[in-house]
């Protein structure tokens, strides 16, 4: 798995360098280019994974997987912000607003966000307007005040919040802030196809949950230098975590049973799934 | 013109409660109709004007307007925050950060962005799926890391540069921050219909570098209570204005004959063009 998302990644490495070659020159658009490099582009995959399901080649598919990627980049760099999570080092290396300054990681992120919907609009990408016009709608949904930006506004309340949230909440926050990029990526094929989305949002909703019980699993077992960030850190700050809820037994065993959940709704695609449910099964055995 | 830009601008609000109303409650929401309240809407104003010269009516052009509003709203959300302008005062409320907190400022400026993006491609704004993809594509390339955000990025740079800015710095800097959401602006009619947008672009290059050679006019000239943010910060802070740059004699006859070459581009359109050559001449005369 190791090897095929690092093909993934110097995919869609090399596309971004493509695409800011006919940038200008800047301090920002340097910090962006930093921002984006490493990570293990798990949504780019997605993105590209989900398309060959539907023969869509990686020449289309890859400007749909950089605006992903140039979406969740801005989510971590504004959520390293002093104001927000307050994190120096991201992907092992220091934060931008570290590197930099707060107003330059502020309008990075800022123009992540544009570059996201930029690349899905950009007459390149050769794939029907419609479709297009959809990955763009179903992309602002997603990310938007209903979406991720309400899941990391409600995630910052729950450590001011008098009482821990329970269970349900954390479900709720997590499939908001992590959850509806991850659906919106294993889903991007068949909307780019026209197809019926259905049996690839099954799939990505139960590996989104279960990405995300990982993480909280990671942030206590975790290695730090190779998860690449501060660990500790949600236990520190007293916050409520699937691990605290559940007990460590079972957030794993939790885990297992969503990625079993996961790779039976890929039956429809018989064989051809096989790196998806591959990808899958990664997710709850990562070490980073 | 004042009556017609009240029309405008409730309309435009209008707009964003219908918007809204399918939006959960959470204070990032509000936060965000709290900072689209007020302001003048010149640039929906521009939109919705733009668009009627193409005989597209308010109906359909509004969504366009509303979409170019929420950018501008979470520019100037961002531009206000401490580690940027740090201003406490805009449209004569307290600023985002000020009311609420840092978090929610870089959130709600976050999710206005998106939203201006969602607009464009909501199912409900029934124009072409080209001519949306197309306005998806130009406010990406006009708001992004080569135009707005480099502007403002170019803006803050300056204020601790060894030297002041010279004029034909000035220009270009202000092209990018201010000047291509205006453009994008007065083209979008031309865009929705698919016709050439030459002789609005004329006219907007024109009237966005005299709108802000008013604004630096206004930092000096300006009634606080009008204008409804902070005045003096620019010569404050030393840096080189268009006044400060031309003497305010010539900054006024300067910005007077961009006037009149913006309302001659619009000579093509004879007098259905009257709304926006009014517009023109409103902006040196304005004192907010």
């Amino acid at each position: 798995m190791d090897s095929e998302l690092e093909a993934n990644s110097s995919a869609i490495d090399e596309h971004f360098k493509y695409v800011f070659k006919s940038f200008g020159r800047s301090r920002v658009n340097e910090a962006m280019q930093y921002a984006l490099l490493g990570g293990k582009k798990l949504r780019g995959y997605l993105v590209n994974q989900s398309s060959k399901l539907f023969e869509i080649d990686l020449p289309k598919s890859i400007w749909a997987a950089c605006s992903i990627e140039a979406l969740h980049a801005y989510s971590l760099v504004h959520d390293d912000l002093p104001a927000m999570d307050n994190d120096d080092l991201r992907r092992g290396k220091p934060t931008v607003h570290k590197k930099w300054d707060e107003a330059t990681a502020i309008l990075t992120g800022d123009a992540l966000q544009t570059l996201s919907f930029q690349l899905l609009s950009d007459p390149r990408f050769k794939v029907g307007d419609d479709c297009r016009l959809n990955l763009v709608y179903e992309l602002s949904v997603a990310s938007g005040a209903d979406g991720m930006v309400l899941g990391q506004a409600l995630d910052i309340l729950a450590e001011t919040a008098d009482a821990p949230l329970k269970l349900d909440d954390i479900v709720r926050m997590q499939r908001m802030k992590t959850g509806a990029l991850i659906e919106w990526s294993a889903c991007s094929g068949a909307v780019i196809s026209g197809e019926d989305p259905s049996a690839l949002l099954e799939y990505s909703r139960s590996v989104g949950l279960a990405f995300q019980i990982m993480d909280d699993i990671l942030d206590i077992e975790g290695d730090p230098s190779k998860v690449g960030k501060r660990v500790n850190k949600d236990q520190d700050a007293g916050k409520a975590t699937f691990v605290s809820l559940l007990g460590m037994d079972t957030a794993k065993s939790h885990s297992a049973s969503l990625i079993d959940r996961a790779n039976e709704a890929l039956t429809p695609y018989g064989a051809r799934a096989k790196n998806l449910q591959r990808l899958a099964s990664f997710v709850i055995s990562r070490n980073k």
